[in-house]
C-alpha cells in the first residue's frame, strides 16, 4: 500500500502543470499549484501517505459535506427535503438559472445555493450559534482541535460573493426560507464555514470517518450516527464534483467532494477513505492532481463502486 | 374635451370590477378598485378632469421614468450604455432570468433591474444624496412641493423586495457596478422612490411636461432640456407597459408608464400628456380602468403615433 | 428632397466597409457589400431615388409583414392572436428559448417562429394554395409582377434551416398547430418566402403602401383595407428590428423592418415610405449602411414618430 | 431468496393504486396498473420470480441503455464524446431547454435528446441497416428470438414526438450531426425502439447480462464485451431514473434504468439483475411499484452500492 500511495503520488504530480490555481479570490491565486499530497486511510487505520500532506489550503466547497451532516444530526429530514433537492445537475455550482428553473429550491446540498440553504436551516435553529457549528464538526472529524478559519480568505469570499448573497436573496424571495432571515449574516457564516484551513492527512481522516459509517477508525470514537454514511456517500457520488460528477463516477467511481482550494475526500463504502491535494483545478473546477492519483488507486484497489 | 374626459371616465368605471388590486405588500391590497380618476392637459395648459383626481396612490414603477430622466441630466450617456439597454423584453419585469440572460445588463430602465441600476449610478455619483434626487425630481415636474414618501408603503416594500437585492447583487456579482456598491442601501432608496404618494393631477402634470420636450406648460417654466423628451416617450413607448408594452402600443399607441399602484401616464408627441388612476390590475400589472379610458381618449383625439 | 436622398445615399456609404454580410447560407454570403441603395415616396407618389435602386438581392425577414398583412387578412383574429403574440424581445429572433419561455407561442409575428407560425395559419386555412400566396403579394404591393423567387437562395435556406425546423416542431408539440400540420412542407414555404429576390425600388413601393395604409400612391390603387396599416406599423415599430428595436427606435424611430438579405422597408404615418438596401449587417442583423441613410432621412424630414 | 421476491412482490403491489399510468400515447393510457411482476437472476443464474413476469409491455426508455450499449460497441469512442455527455441532469429527459444550455450536445445518453444522439451515430456508420440492430440486441440480451416491436405503440410514438423532432433538429443545428442526418427517419428507428414488447422476464436478463459484465450467466455464453459493464452500470447508476436518479440513488442505490412503459431495469456490480413491472408511475415516470420492490430486495440483500 505504501509504495501504491508513493507511486499515485509520482505519477499525478507529473500533471501538476495542466492544472489551474483558482484565481476568483485573490489569496487563492497565490497557491503554488507544483505541490500535492495523498493520504490513504484503511479500514484498520493505518495511515499512508505522500507528498505535502501537513501544507494547509482551505477547505472550500468540501466543507458543504460537513454542513450537510450537520444538518442531518441537527434538522427535521422534512424540512430539509422541503428546502433543498438530491437532484444532480449539468449546470454550474454557483448558477443562478439552476436556483431559478428550481422555483428557488436548490438542486442539492453541494451546489452554492444548498450549501448556503444548509447554513440558513442551521441558523433558523441555532441563531448565532451556528457561526461555530461546522468549524468544530471539521476539528471533530478531522481529529485537529487547531483547525482555524483563514480570516485573510474569509475576507476575500465575503467582499466577492456577490452571486452567492444574489441566489440566497432567490431562495428566500421564493420562499425557501422566511423574510427575517439575515441573508449577509447568514452567507457571511458560509464564506467562513469555505475558509477553514485543513491539509490532506484531515481531509483523509473526515474522508475515513464517512467511509467508516461514523466510527473514527484511527482514533477508535464514533463521530456521528452511523445511518448518516451511506447518505453522505450516496449525495457525494451523484454530487460532488461539480457538473463533473458524471465523468468522475466513470473514472475514479468513488463517492468524493471537491473544493476550489485544491482538495478533494473520497470515501470508499468499503471502509477507505483517501485526502488529497494538488491546487491546480481542471474546467470544472476539481484538483486535476488529485484526480489523477485517486485514479490510480482505485483502479489499483479495486475500489470503483458501480 | 370635457365632455371627452367624462365620456371616457364614465366608460371606463364599468370595468373597475375586472381588476385586480396588487396585494404583494399588504399596504397595496387597502386600495379601493372602485375609484378612478383621469386628468388630461392640452398643449395650451388647459386641465380638464374627472373622477377622484386628488386621491393619493403610490407611484410606483411611474417613478423609473422621472429616475431616468435624471439620470440623462447628470451621467455620462457612455455609462447608462454601458449598464442599461434599451431593449423591451417579453419577460416579466422582475425576472432574474432576463437579467441572466442578459448577463447581468438590465434589459432597458423600466424594468426593475434597469430602475435599480439607475439608482446606482446616481449613488454612483452623488452618494448618500441620491436619496432626495427623484424625490424632489417628481415635486418638480408635478409642481407639487407636499408630494411625500410614504413610509408605511416604503416599510412593506423593502420587507418584500428579497427577488429585487437578488438582481441588484447579481448585477455587482456580474460588474454592471463595483464591489463597493452598497447594494441593500440603494436598493432601500430605489423601494423609496416607488412609495411616493402622487395623484391623477401630478402624473397629468409630469405627463404633459414629457410631452412638451421638458417645457410646463401649465406654469411656463422649462423643467428639463428639451432634447431628453424624446429619448424618454420612445423608452416609455417601447418599455413602459411591462410585457405588454405590444398589446397596449396597438390599443392605445401612445407613449405610457405604468404603476402597480395603478397609475399610467402618458405623454403624446402632439404636447398632450394625461394621468390616469384606477388601482385594479390586468395580468401584466397594468391599470385596467386606466387603460380603457387612455383607449377612448387616444382613438377619439386621434392620437395615435404609429 | 432629391438632394436630401442623395445627400443621405453619399454619407451613408462611407460606413459601407463596417458593416458584415451575413455568411449563414452560401448564396448571401456572395453579396457585395459596396453596393447600396435608397428610394423614398412621398404622400403624392413622387419617388426619389440613389444609388443602386434596381439590383435584386433576397427579402429575408422583411417578407414577414407581407405574410402578416396576409394573415390578417385571411384569417380570424382571435386564431391569430391565439397563435402569436405581439411582445417585443429582447432574444434573438431565431432563439428558441425564447419560444420554449413563451410555452410555444411566437413572441410575435416578426421573429422566425412567428413567421413560421404566419405560414402555418395561412396553410391551416389554404393548403398547399398557401405556396404563391405571399408571393402573389409582395408583387401586388411593390407592383412588378416579375419578382421571382431565387432557387438557389430556396435551396440554401431550406438546407441549412434545422433551427427553424426545430421551433416549428416545438410549436406543434406544445399546442400552438395540431399534428398534422405537415411542418417540413410548411416550414419550406417560408424559406421559399424569404428567397424572393426584390430590389430598393419594390421595397420603397411596399412601405409606401404601408404607409398609406393600404393605398398605393403611385398607381393609385389600393391594395389592402385601411384597417391593416396602423397594425402593421405598430408591429414594425415594436418589433422590426430584431433586437435591436429599441435602439433603431431611439436613432430613427420609424416602424420599420429589416432582412439579412440587407434592405430595410420603413413606413412613416404621415404616408412616406422609404427602401433601403446595403448588404452589410451590424451585430444584430440590421443593415448598417440602411440604418445610417433612413437616420438622416428621418432626422431631415423630423419623421421621428414618438 | 424465494420468499424474499415474493414479499418484496406482495409489499410492492400494495402501492399499485398510487401509480399513474402513461398517458401520452392512447397505447400508453391502456395500460392495467394493478398488473405487477418482479425477477431476480443472482449470479449462479438461479432465477426467482413473482406476478405477471411474462406480460408484455413496451420497454420505452429501458431501451436507451441497450442502444447505448451498441454504440460502445461499434462507435469510435472520441465520437461517442463529442456527441454525448455523461453528465446528469436535474431537468427533465424531454428537456428543449437543456439541449439549448448544452450547447445542442445531449447532457447524457439518457435523456431523450442522448437516446436520439445514439440513435444518429448509428445511422452515421450503418445507414438503413440501424433500424434493427437494437431490436436485435435486445432480443440477444434477453435471450428470445420472438420479441417484436408494437406496431401500434410506435404508431402513436411517431404521430405524437414532435418534441422530439425539435430536439434531434436543434442537434443538428448546433453540428452535433451534419447536415444531412435525415431527422425524421432516424427519430422513427428511436421511436421504433421504444415500442420494442418485452416482459419482466426479459428485463431480468438483460440486467443480469449487465450485473455479470456481458455475461450471461443463465445460458453461460458471453454477450458483450466485458469491459463495457462498468460504464453500462455507471451512467444507470447516475442517470437513469430521470431526474429522480438522486432520489433513487439514496432510497435503492443500484444502478437502475426505468421506462413509462412501466419496466425497471437494475443491475448490481454483485451480479445480480432484477427485472420490475408495473405501469403506475411516480411524478418523475418511475414505476412506482417497481421502485417500492426494489427497495424492499436491495434492503434485504444489502446490494445497496454507496
Amino acid at each position: 500500500m505504501k509504495d501504491l500511495i508513493k507511486g499515485a503520488y509520482e505519477e499525478g504530480i507529473k500533471f501538476a502543470d495542466e492544472g489551474v490555481v483558482a484565481d476568483y479570490i485573490p489569496e487563492l491565486a497565490k497557491e503554488d499549484k507544483s505541490k500535492a499530497g495523498v493520504v490513504l486511510i484503511n479500514k484498520d487505520g493505518d495511515i499512508f501517505e505522500a507528498g505535502e500532506v501537513e501544507k494547509t489550503f482551505s477547505i472550500q466547497s468540501i466543507v458543504k459535506v460537513v454542513a450537510y451532516l450537520v444538518a442531518l444530526e441537527e434538522i427535521d429530514p422534512e424540512r430539509i427535503s422541503e428546502a433543498i433537492g438530491v437532484k444532480p445537475t449539468a449546470l454550474p455550482f454557483n448558477s443562478v438559472l439552476d436556483v431559478e428553473l428550481g422555483g428557488g429550491k436548490p438542486r442539492n446540498p453541494y451546489v452554492n445555493a444548498g450549501a448556503m440553504a444548509v447554513t440558513g436551516l442551521l441558523y433558523e435553529k441555532f441563531g448565532d450559534d451556528t457561526l461555530d457549528l461546522v468549524l468544530n464538526k471539521v476539528r471533530d472529524l478531522a481529529d485537529r482541535d487547531s483547525i482555524e478559519v483563514s480570516e485573510s480568505i474569509y475576507e476575500s469570499e465575503r467582499d466577492t460573493a456577490f452571486n452567492n448573497r444574489a441566489i440566497f436573496y432567490m431562495m428566500v424571495a421564493r420562499g425557501v426560507f422566511n423574510e427575517d432571515m439575515p441573508v449577509d449574516k447568514v452567507a457571511n457564516m458560509y464564506f467562513r464555514n469555505c475558509s477553514i484551513l485543513v491539509n490532506a492527512k484531515d481531509l483523509a481522516r473526515i474522508s475515513s470517518v464517512i467511509a467508516n459509517d461514523g466510527l473514527d477508525v484511527v482514533s477508535g470514537k464514533r463521530k456521528f450516527d452511523e445511518k448518516y454514511g451511506r447518505t453522505l456517500r450516496t449525495v457525494m457520488a451523484m454530487c460532488g464534483m461539480y457538473d463533473n460528477s458524471g465523468e468522475f463516477a466513470l473514472k475514479v467511481g468513488l463517492p468524493a467532494k471537491s473544493g476550489v482550494g485544491g482538495g478533494i475526500i473520497s470515501a470508499s463504502p468499503e471502509g477507505i477513505g483517501i485526502g488529497t491535494y494538488c491546487p491546480g483545478l481542471d474546467e470544472a473546477g476539481n484538483s486535476l492532481v488529485g484526480q489523477k492519483m485517486l485514479e490510480i488507486i482505485t483502479d489499483e484497489l479495486d475500489l470503483y463502486i458501480y
